[in-house]
């Protein structure tokens, strides 16, 4: 059995804070808990957030954040972030940040996420799994689910090359994106109004802990991309 | 909190049988959980299964299940498939049917979510969500991830237009698939070689359940559609 488990009342965070120090704070981690934590709160710790005055300003940084745009509709644009990320706006947003200011996504989320891992074990020598997610739509789907951006500790991809089904076949389909799984399963008790920006996912299976990285394992190159 | 349960030891499902009623036996449902079945034994129930002798016969069941190919790469097609879901091989495969077979994907999942969801209210009087779910990939990341290929009493996508955020500023982001997250979840207690194809979700927000359609809320139109 798993346990989704949403951490409340935690502070709002700025620039320089210690993500991993208020969250053991408010909650007893075990080894093997992947917490999940929401980039809008990587973004507040780490700096990234960007003063805009206009509809012109917000466009400059979304281009700023990307490689180019594949796709606009009306004031939406689907781009290539620097990191490798197909999404809208390259993941910028203006919700639950100050008014008059932008929430640029972390730089480099996997590093983000070690961040986090390490300042827990620091604290409470607990290993854990951490995952910086974030709200993306999809291509073929309506509707937006949570998917991870960085991970430590944790797989992103788990790779069942060699298993056999219950008739003693080996299995085809094989990768599994299982952080983008725990991303999507802790998004359930946010709710996008609440303050819950930290969920901890208690059971996953052992064999899931590794060291990993979205960068390497899920953002696909270009040669392998059918819709790019 | 929300816990994420497998049903273990169901019997190996064949055509005509009664899903609903052997999940029942093994399973006490209270109100309001989401049972998320693996579209693997609904088509078995459906008597979905064909025979294919050859390479030939299965990329025949592919096109036949499809209204067009979008990519090809090697043996692996993309497609549209009748439903309107844009997938891999027309979600059929092989891995969990028996040698010789190919279990098609249910002709309407949202029917039979309803069709479960019905034969666990005449059994038990508790009314639950019923989520149909299949493995799907993903345009711009590598990795499969459970997806809700129908569902009955749980919405497909919840509908956040008006909410505030923290600052009591109006969310943009509005639309999240949550059966889809719903469906993600489960696959994370049922290891792709594992007998596990029945998983309860429980305490999904109240709030979430009602009649609801993947056919009609998830699937976009092309109209609407960036990458077709």
């Amino acid at each position: 059995m798993i346990s989704i488990i949403p951490i409340p009342e935690l502070p709002e965070f700025h620039q320089g804070m210690n993500i991993g120090d208020e969250i053991v704070k408010k909650f007893d981690l075990v080894e093997n808990d992947v917490v999940v934590v929401t980039s809008k709160i990587v973004s507040k710790a780490e700096g990234r957030l960007v003063a805009v005055s206009s509809r012109s300003d917000f466009e400059k940084s979304v281009l700023a954040e990307s490689r180019r745009v594949l796709r606009r509709r009306g004031e939406m644009m689907i781009v290539e972030t620097h990191h490798g990320f197909i999404c809208a706006n390259a993941g910028i947003d203006q919700s639950n940040v100050p008014e008059g200011q932008i929430a640029l996504l972390p730089k480099d989320s996997d590093r983000s996420a070690r961040r986090i891992r390490d300042q827990i074990f620091a604290k409470t020598k607990v290993k854990v799994g951490v995952i910086v997610s974030d709200t993306f739509g999809r291509s073929w789907r309506r509707g937006v689910t949570d998917v991870a951006l960085g991970v430590a500790g944790i797989s992103a991809i788990i790779d069942l090359r060699g298993t056999l089904d219950a008739n003693q076949r080996e299995l085809k389909v094989t990768e599994v994106a299982i952080a983008d799984e725990i991303a999507s399963a802790a998004e359930l008790v946010k709710g996008k109004a609440s303050q819950i920006a930290v969920v901890v996912v208690r059971g996953v299976d052992s064999s899931y802990f590794r060291e990993s990285s979205v960068a390497d394992e899920v953002i696909r190159v270009p040669a392998e991309d059918l819709f790019r």
